[in-house]
């Protein structure tokens, strides 16, 4: 096999386990990737409303960093589990369409495993897509628990295991560390 | 304690393991907090001289992020061990400054724990300036083997774990992905 050949080759990439460093791993490969010249689509799953500090950073990426947060103001505890649901298929649906499109070099779905653990999304629908991804493509998945299947899938997976946490101290979540 | 008084207080970070994740996330935490408008300090404490992606992004925080990346064309294995501890010393010097400069509200120390295990940095020292940092800053540090002292003096300790990496199958490590 020839350097070029392993070099095109695209990766899936899982971030799992219940430590930090997941959300702000990927956005760091999102903002390296684009420092290489790469298109990059990044959708985050999350449960929050308030504005992210990631926010302010991926507008200086507008150009190279398609940047999108599903559900402003969406949380997986709402009592709409349907509206919930609905949601998250059409972001689902978006992304589909953003790994097939052959307009990035990478997606990132950030928090994506939620919508696995939650029946959000079909299991088996999932795995296909991320199976059959274009070969030039690098994929990042990230979010706890991302189970067997995804990781047996994955090129390569890392469990962020915390070892120590703030909140075990007594300090609230902050601004620039936390979100 | 008030809620200001808790929001106000720096935390000291680490992250370690031989997992992937440790750099990306320290550039992601990086970004993260320029979106927010800090003023961030960012040093590289690396064994390459090759362009890395992080170089192009960190181009686009330059009026937020002082981003430093020490020994271009340095290498650890270099055969002047007294050259390496210079260039070594004089960059631990300058992030030193940094910390107590009171201009900035992170100071990131990439890759610093080689720096430790090589010797080329006094442990003691160390630990005394992580643990008489300003209150209210940020200070991440990343590595391979952080141990003991320097995880028992943070507030939060993430392990990346690998679970399974692509060297493995026999890629090499790829632009925009590794570096």
């Amino acid at each position: 096999m020839s350097e070029t050949m392993v070099e095109t080759r695209g990766l899936f990439m899982v971030f799992t386990g219940n430590g930090k460093g997941k959300t702000t791993s990927a956005i760091g490969m999102a903002m390296r990737a684009a420092g290489h010249g790469m298109k990059v689509f990044f959708i985050q799953f999350i449960k929050g409303d308030w504005k992210y500090g990631e926010m302010g950073a991926f507008e200086r990426f507008s150009d190279t960093i398609d940047f999108h947060v599903i559900g402003n103001g969406f949380t997986w505890k709402s009592e709409n589990l349907e509206k919930d649901k609905e949601i998250a298929r059409s972001a689902w649906e978006k992304t589909k369409e953003a790994i097939f499109s052959d307009e990035y070099q990478m997606v990132i779905l950030d928090e994506f495993t939620y919508l696995l653990l939650y029946g959000m999304v079909d299991r088996k629908e999932t795995l296909a897509v991320f199976k059959d991804k274009p070969e030039h493509l690098h994929l990042v998945v990230t979010g706890r628990n991302a189970g067997r299947e995804l990781c047996d899938l994955a090129d390569l997976v890392t469990e962020m295991q915390q070892v120590k946490h703030p909140y075990e101290l007594g300090v609230v979540g902050q601004k620039g560390v936390e979100y």
